[in-house]
């Protein structure tokens, strides 16, 4: 695992989503040896993920070969493989089988997973939505409830099928919460004999008292009014208090009350990889209380200037002279900007220059409700400004399809959501089997 | 499970393949009350299967939900389930969860699924191919295959995981191989830095004197030599005597020799759904060696004019007048003629008129071995006409692409292929993880 690198610097960069992508590209030329280190073999674009859950894109539209994105940057070596340590005295990641890779600099950019905040046994009756089988698990569970509910004769059996819950109300659970009310509304009825799909309830569970809260508040009751013309019910001030495979537990102001649902999704947060506690451990550095590694102005560890943490993993401030320095928000721009910054601060220090501090340019927060509406929040440098509904959400549609990596998916993208717009139809609409996962072959 | 039926006869048809499909959709109309159960909420162009474990094109283009299919045709009920008993004197199948279905007149259309020839030890390492979870499985082993080669500094380590072992030299092994071969060939190059993808060794065993046997000698001749171009080494008159996780054990009739491989693919046998032999235990009908049910000339089950058996799992002769009954091949064209028939006859049942005879017709054969290459067997009154290369290639292209269901998949899987054509790439070359596939969410 340490073939000659002609005296090059080693760089070893861990995570291939946006902030690791980006540092990676932003060394193409340098006379560095880049290890690109992931343990998926795909970079993907998670802001599009949510399609893939409610069967509107298959994978590959939203996810593309790490190695097949660097085949033409001669200086980057792309391994499969899950990181499992860093020691930073012998400067070397210990990858799943225990075999070692050495680095002269190293960019950690491992993010963040979903967070029960403590209750990891809500996890299997509440799936999260990170990773390409995280959508695949919930794009099962939603047809396979509307299936079940096509065979259940019960009416009170049917109608738990036929209820949906979405826990968070942040753009992950706005955007599925609107998705799930089209797929009832739009797409399904005229295929069920026995039930009437557009019955389905979903319900929108938020613990805070609005949806989007990094969103001004005008568009925050923007989205809920669409939310709920779309047939989403909105609970606002509500929290979770228990979940299991038949119903979940809400508290809210008004008091308890019980939601017998077989489809609940999790949307509710996120914390950082065990790879930033351990970084703090093996180097006491600060984390901050989601696990996510507070760094230096340069997006360097404390005391390892050699050492690059970024994306959603990094609790980084953006630095603008006359200014306070304001935290960095985890969102996939941010990731991009942090990226390119840790890439040229590296160069600098190879080069013996002076390094600098992160400055996160704000462009603003779009979301999504469903076909023809959205929300989008622009920043510039003359102030805020907002809109929403069809322009907003043809702007979200363009940005995103923009931003997919590589022609060949952003045209396949396109021609999908183009024939599921006129024909209100989801393409992906396949499970495998009825019966829980399994390999069939064993 | 046994809505009113307004006294309609009501016909049960197990299984949504082709021959499911094509009977349910022949009774389009016609005063019946129909409800199709499979284990699978798709319709799966099987064909085309093989380009999904090769990562040519993804499972949405080749599937297509059973209930989307027949939205409009108001008497079929479509239920998600797998039939596990069919009770021929309460009339009724009953499902995994032990309900029933009540049915006046039955059609089992369940299949086949790949068979080891009683050593079912062998599954785990050496999947075949007959399912969406099956082509998955394949694509992430040879993927990982490749993605572990570069890891491993070990040269004959490195070269076991670069060895690639199809067995059976049918249909699905030739393209199989072909397909590996390209992947291998053309593909992959450029992409790794510390292995050659193209120094990959395909080899493809097959235990008779030839490949593709239910073709005409100078095809299977024209067929091996397009394999040996593609540089996949065909072993015939080779039998394997194991398989495990590091190697498969072969005897030819020079002498016995071990090949290291971590990638087998099985496509060496198929047998029939056990719900053939299950009917023959019921019924006192016979099953032959694959556990076919011998069908009467109508198609149904001897003793039993209410139970038709097609498809694969029919062990069916066709009748010509004035010849001998031949028997039927078990591919795909029979299965839908069959599904046609039985349908015919049904109604016919129902009407009180004679049963006709089941006739196939035969229209050829053809398979392909990679891009540009193909063999083509044509029936005709005049007597067949064979052509090999790139017009059986483009012949086989287009016959594929006209006979997959709906526009929708047709226009996306001619994009996926041009697109792959003219850029040697292959657009699905998505594996969850490294890790064996678990629920990461729980």
């Amino acid at each position: 695992m340490t073939p000659s690198n002609h005296g090059k610097p080693r760089i070893v960069v861990v995570g291939c989503g946006f902030g690791g992508l980006e540092a990676t590209r932003a060394l193409h030329g340098a006379a560095v040896d880049i290890t690109l280190v992931d343990k998926a073999n795909h970079h993907l674009f998670q802001p599009l993920l949510y399609q893939v859950a409610t069967a509107g894109l298959s994978a590959p539209a939203i996810a593309a070969p790490v190695r097949h994105l660097f085949r033409k940057q001669a200086n980057v070596t792309t391994l499969l493989g899950e990181v499992r340590a860093i020691d930073t005295v012998a400067r070397q990641v210990l990858l799943e089988d225990g075999s070692p890779l050495h680095y002269d600099r190293l960019i950690v950019a491992a993010g963040a997973a979903h967070s029960y905040f403590g209750r990891d046994d809500w996890a299997p009756f509440a799936p999260g939505l990170k990773t390409l089988d995280d959508a695949f698990e919930i794009r099962r569970r939603i047809l396979l409830a509307f299936e079940q509910a096509e065979r259940e004769a019960d009416l009170a059996r049917r109608a738990a099928w036929l209820t949906f819950v979405v826990i968070g109300g942040g753009p992950t659970g706005v955007e599925m919460a609107g998705t799930l009310a089209e797929i009832a509304r739009d797409t399904l009825p005229g295929e069920f004999r026995r039930i009437d799909p557009a019955g389905a309830k979903i319900l929108l569970i938020e613990g805070g008292p609005r949806v989007l809260q990094a969103m001004p508040q005008a568009l925050s009751q923007r989205a809920r009014e669409q939310l709920e013309h779309l047939g989403v019910e909105v609970r606002l001030n509500a929290r979770v208090m228990a979940i299991d495979a038949a119903a979940v537990s809400v508290q809210s102001d008004t008091g308890a009350y019980l939601v017998n649902s077989h489809c609940v999704i999790w949307a509710a947060g996120v914390a950082a990889s065990p790879l930033g506690r351990q970084l703090a451990q093996a180097t006491g550095c600060e984390t901050d209380r989601a696990g996510r590694v507070v760094v230096e102005a340069d997006l360097s560890v404390p005391g390892h200037p050699e050492i690059s943490v970024i994306g959603d993993l990094a609790a980084a401030k953006s630095w603008l002279p006359g200014h306070e320095p304001r935290p960095v928000p985890g969102v996939s721009p941010a990731a991009k900007q942090m990226g390119r910054a840790a890439a040229a601060n590296i160069l600098r220090r190879i080069a013996s220059q002076p390094v600098r501090p992160f400055r996160y340019r704000d462009y603003g927060n779009l979301a999504t409700i469903g076909r023809n509406s959205a929300v989008v929040d622009l920043t510039s440098p003359a102030g805020h400004f907002h809109f929403s509904g069809y322009i907003a959400w043809l702007f979200w549609l363009f940005a995103h399809i923009y931003f997919l990596i590589g022609f060949r998916n952003r045209l396949v993208v396109l021609i999908d959501w183009a024939s599921a717009y006129w024909s209100k139809q989801r393409y992906a609409r396949v499970v495998a089997n009825i019966a829980p996962k399994k390999q069939e072959a064993q």
